[in-house]
């Protein structure tokens, strides 16, 4: 059972996870992609996963296909069983953690995929968001995606991750507070406040569609890191609408399709926040605490082209080589074919 | 002039220094380390950084060295000019960004030197420590050592690194808050009941010297991490004595070397965490506030075996596949001829 354990000095919890153990590549120093003879994410193989959650389409040979990680971070089965051990806390590592393999294709980039199969990817997305969000074990769904060996991808065939977690990680709690802070002291969304002086300003726009804006943020960590933020205020990605959804599919896709041909097809993490589950404080006083209404779902897409080393670790303080000014600049002037 | 840059929402400051964007290895996917045809570290090689700040000995040739970083994070002349714009913060990039060049020999490892030169190198810490901390504007001092080229690396020749900043860094900040909020509450010092704690239990002590504990911390982030903490109560690095940093540097010198052994030589990362730089504050009413004598320095021993990815960075919640518990034990028991 892996156990999930609080730093009381960082205030941050971690999964000490043996069963990845099992995994061959954990101590691999290799990194280029381990060359598996067998992909077990390759049509024909499906009997190398555990079986699964959902395929698209129901019947006949899949498009998308969801099952269960087979060295899962955390359990499906079992109750959180949370403990005080002497100055620390533990608890169970009870989550889930599910794999999306997006394409039949052992190689294909978002970018040149259907756009009808990455409206479907993301309505696969919603749709396992929702479906989590019912256990009300499960506190936060995290939804990412590694591209590339530096991007932390083990296997090439490509796939996106789900990661239901029994408390709010650390990074989302901490937009939560301070959204809720300036929410409280100005009865307004402190995103669609940012996106009001950014469209008014202008210069880290790099892409609009109907329902979203592509910026590289203020004060962005990495080199040519975006942030899509839904122009419309909205808390949770599992309420979007079918028309919203689709959009996203098609602004995410000319995002990345931009990011490859202007950065050299860089790795890259892709991930979701969005409002934590209110599931388990239905029945609890402090319901509206948690529905995160003063909340605004958005994605962030990492290029991996700086590397992070002891002065990040030691301080959570970014070094970042180029202005989001210079990269949304880039971005925006990128022309692409999608 | 680099910028620092405040996200309102993470509370996050970054540093947008377009000045490191002239080092060649920025957007090189090559993960081997560079192999300069010649080493800028190496004797007969000083021409190539800037004059030193110090050299020991100081006459005849050197086996330590301590320079400007050619390509520094931060500028070390002018002001902080602290501006709002808009919903965001900034200040100019000032700070001090140094190497210690560790030895003449193009490749040493720590764990090979003699144990009089590692005494000597902890030495030239504290004392670089102790000077920077003379400037007022820089508010924290961060001493990191990245090995390695998945440490972060990029010049193989063993070096260290010293970044002044003029702001506290939030990974400090926090661990300084949750010790401040324990004192407060138990008039007792959060590491030190740690400490008390775990020499109690143990099973995750790897080492004890007369001043040191090293233990794998009871939720480490990575495999095989380290924290070395004095066991006497002590707040600032600067302020140790000569026999504590030289029983330090064995100290140090001894879970490298463990590490080494029994990890397969392992890239990895060593920082300090010591408290923040009081004298800004000195002429200030909340000085008391600032001393963080309720603080116990330390540092951290960072292996890199594991990747961050997606997962880690949108949720600052990290999976480690080893038992902290499994990881001291191992260390424990890898004999070394240190």
């Amino acid at each position: 059972m892996p156990e999930l354990r609080h730093d009381p000095i960082q205030k941050r919890w971690v999964i000490i996870a043996t069963e990845r153990q099992k995994r061959q590549t954990w101590f691999d120093q290799e990194l280029t992609l381990p060359s598996t003879p067998v992909c077990p994410f390759c049509p024909g193989n499906e009997a190398m996963t555990p079986p699964a959650i959902l395929t698209h389409p129901e019947n006949g040979p899949w498009s998308i296909r969801v099952v269960p990680n087979k060295y899962p971070a955390l359990a499906i089965e079992g109750g959180t069983d949370r403990q005080g051990v002497g100055l620390y806390d533990r608890m169970n590592g009870i989550g889930a953690h599910e794999v999306v393999i997006e394409t039949p294709l052992h190689v294909e980039h978002i970018a040149d995929m259907d756009l009808a199969h990455v409206e479907k990817l993301f309505l696969v997305y919603r749709s396992r968001l929702h479906d989590l969000m019912q256990d009300d074990r499960f506190k936060y769904v995290m939804i990412f995606k590694n591209h590339g060996a530096e991007g932390g991808a083990t296997i090439a065939h490509p796939h996106t991750q789900i990661i239901a977690t029994p408390v709010t990680p650390k990074t989302v709690s901490t937009e939560l507070e301070s959204a809720r802070e300036h929410f409280r002291l100005k009865e307004r969304c402190i995103f669609c406040d940012m996106l009001h002086d950014e469209l008014e300003s202008g210069e880290r726009v790099v892409y609009m569609s109907d329902h979203f804006v592509v910026l590289c943020p203020y004060a962005s960590r990495f080199p040519y890191e975006t942030i899509v933020l839904p122009r419309e205020h909205m808390h949770d990605y599992a309420l979007a609408s079918d028309e919203v959804v689709r959009d996203l599919a098609h602004t995410v896709q000319v995002t990345l399709a931009k990011l490859r041909k202007a950065v050299n097809d860089p790795p890259f993490n892709f991930l979701f926040h969005t409002a934590p589950n209110a599931g388990h404080a239905r029945r609890r006083a402090h319901y509206w605490d948690t529905l995160a209404y003063d909340w605004h779902w958005h994605m962030e897409i990492l290029p991996r082209l700086t590397r992070t080393a002891g002065f990040e670790w030691g301080t959570d303080f970014y070094i970042n080589p180029t202005p989001p000014e210079d990269a949304a600049d880039i971005l925006r002037r990128t022309s692409i074919d999608v």
